[in-house]
């Protein structure tokens, strides 16, 4: 069921300090096929890890997941570029987001694939995914579809700031955007 | 020990899409102690964590630490919002970063506090810390001093992007903006 997305050069919209280069992935949304357990597992393959110092100047991708199976991916809104939440992926989710073009995270709580958006439809195209040196963590560049990603509704999941005069303070620094009764109901996003 | 930085209000440089609050610590450099286990600890003390409606709704800030006691924590540049690097802080990493207002983490492979920069002068000067619903991650917005974040020379640790339609191929699209041998010499960063 390996159908690679085709890439397309997008215009970059945000001002990197460096040139970057950015994809679409190109299936639409209809055509998504069901994500579950149950589903046949995805053909992509990561590379092996090698020697730290392979993996910093490797041109091959071989993510690094914890013990649990499991490597943190922060999602940033790609014209905005605010950070909107993070989750975690295990390897099948990961190859799931690369074979969809949409976010596809692991549920820590509920110890299952979680197609973002797959009930609220606030799913997220994804745009760009970057890793780091050591391959341990990864940055999704994403379209945010719907009023926002946060299941409290706010469209970012850092709504709230540290004050520096007073650590133990929170300030909220958004608005909901959505109410998460009307999209969510009872269910846990 | 403890001196709360004084909290003074700064233009926010980064559209966002919604109102929000931006604190400069001000410390001034000069004046950092010395960041060693050795150290007594710092005063600083968070919230107690209630149930989970309390935290997502909390402006009480009760982060929450894995069962290794660390919380993933990613900085952001302040000015042109690109992902710097991911790293990890335990309690006494956080509060340090708080009170010094610069990065302070916590290195999984050496299990000790990392001063961001102490050997290479390349300091995160901290302008806002952000948390997210579940309080279990924190986003930094930072002033990086010197020419990059990560050790293998570049100005970020995301240097490469995954090629949609070839999951196993990664895309450098950074620069090396410094030589890592004259600054860090054969030390680990």
């Amino acid at each position: 069921m390996q159908r690679i997305p085709r890439r397309a050069a997008i215009k970059t919209v945000y001002p990197d300090h460096s040139p970057i280069s950015a994809f679409r992935f190109a299936r639409p949304p209809s055509s998504l096929p069901p994500v579950s357990e149950q589903d046949s597992p995805t053909a992509i393959t990561f590379a092996s890890r090698e020697d730290q110092a392979s993996v910093d100047e490797a041109s091959n991708f071989c993510p690094k997941f914890n013990a649990d199976g499991l490597i943190p991916a922060l999602a940033l809104d790609e014209e905005s570029r605010e950070p909107l939440m993070m989750a975690w992926m295990n390897e099948e989710a990961l190859r799931r987001t690369l074979e969809l073009g949409e976010a596809v995270y692991f549920s820590r709580s509920r110890q299952e694939l979680w197609h973002k958006g797959a009930t609220s439809g606030h799913t997220q195209k994804v745009l760009e995914i970057r890793t780091d040196c050591d391959q341990d963590a990864l940055i999704l560049y994403v379209r945010q579809q719907g009023a926002g990603a946060c299941h409290t509704g706010r469209r970012s999941c850092f709504y709230r700031t540290v004050t520096p005069g007073d650590p133990s303070a929170l300030n909220f620094v958004q608005e909901r955007a959505f109410d998460p009764d009307k999209v969510y109901g009872t269910q846990a996003p």
